[in-house]
């Protein structure tokens, strides 16, 4: 009986996966690009204890990284980047792409150029839609946040960091890009290293910041497309470029 | 003696006028574009009730003219669109330019890229910046607004709008763009027309919308610079291109 039902569910599943296909590919029909649907998270971790210090020390315009405020004696461990959940987790920087994808889910998309769409806007706040993004030989993690800054006002912030260090981070430029309705929104800017922590570069808005009026403009029946370009921002980071 | 008093204000702003002209040289040093420091206006006609009926019929999905709602026997004229104050004056949409230059003072400026240098970005809310920008044989009027539309969380918006009809507006696009420390945000759309009221166009959202913590990132030494931009959208408005 239980095998049914987790059959039923898994046809389920499928079929809602699949209408999510046909309406990204019904929004990028002549785009050309290679659409991931993003389906939304509701956060369990928000305004996490973890980076407390780190947003109290970027207020006074210090920005050491997340494990520096923790009790961690290894230097070389960083803690789980998930925005997701409070995760004990800690391990190497080289192992935390495997750890987001096996422990959390997080999808990997290739690409030097993709579409992220990002489903059920609507939803209420907290909400993330997070997806990893390999490219030029590295790992990026994009995190779309709704969440309400001001009580009532909910806003959407967009970011992008790097699976790595600040230094590597240095050598890239992302591009978030908005386009509907003979309307257009873009914002380039360096990457983040995961090392800084999400919720601090969100709570300082240094990202892309969309009010619900505009994420309303940009959106086609409740999802929300952004494209997004990762190009190398320096001559010598050509070792980067795999 | 009040000669000499009036003298020694015209002196005092002559070197306030050169001070901001060394300061935009000094941020656009290397641009070679037409940079034109707009000082701040506090805003006499917050909330006018001139366009609440505009808002109102907004917010349920119809957009008339501003004149639709008064009492303006000659549909042919229209009321004065100036921002910045509550003005009793209307007149055929052939003389607003010369309206807002000789009665409100608002400058106008030629070229098809130029740099919007809005100074003293510290004010306290409301505070427009405003400027006509005369291209492509059109007149726009461009406005930035510090606005608190959540009590305590003043936020910036800009918009351009087309000195003329909707039909007109139709065959422009203009773009706005922000460019420091290695972050870049660009916004693009279809100039509304003055008759759709600049009230309207903000409460709506639909313009490029700045946190007070993205515009002190873009912002230097207290003065935001937008770079502007007017191209026409659409084929047969050669007929525009004088």
């Amino acid at each position: 009986m239980l095998f049914f039902t987790q059959c039923f569910g898994a046809v389920l599943d499928l079929i809602h996966l699949r209408f999510q296909h046909y309406k990204a590919k019904r929004v990028f029909s002549a785009a050309g690009q290679l659409v991931c649907v993003v389906n939304p998270t509701h956060s369990l971790k928000y305004a996490p204890t973890r980076c407390a210090a780190v947003q109290a020390s970027t207020e006074q315009g210090i920005l050491p990284p997340c494990h520096h405020h923790e009790a961690v004696h290894d230097p070389q461990l960083v803690p789980c980047t998930c925005p997701l959940f409070s995760c004990p987790w800690e391990g190497h920087l080289e192992v935390v792409v495997s750890h987001l994808r096996q422990t959390h889910r997080i999808n990997i998309l290739q690409g030097a150029e993709i579409v992220f769409l990002a489903t059920d806007m609507h939803l209420p706040a907290p909400t993330d839609w997070i997806i990893m993004h390999s490219c030029l030989g590295h790992q990026f993690l994009l995190v779309l946040r709704k969440q309400e800054k001001y009580e009532g006002h909910p806003q959407f912030f967009a970011t992008m960091m790097l699976i790595g260090t600040p230094t590597q981070a240095d050598n890239f430029t992302y591009r978030l890009e908005l386009n509907r309705n003979q309307r257009r929104l873009k914002w380039e800017a360096t990457p983040r290293s995961i090392l800084e922590c999400v919720d601090s570069v969100i709570s300082d808005g240094d990202c892309l910041v969309l009010n619900t009026s505009l994420a309303q403009l940009f959106s086609d029946n409740g999802s929300l497309a952004i494209g997004i370009a990762i190009t190398t921002s320096k001559v010598h980071s050509s070792e980067a470029e795999m």
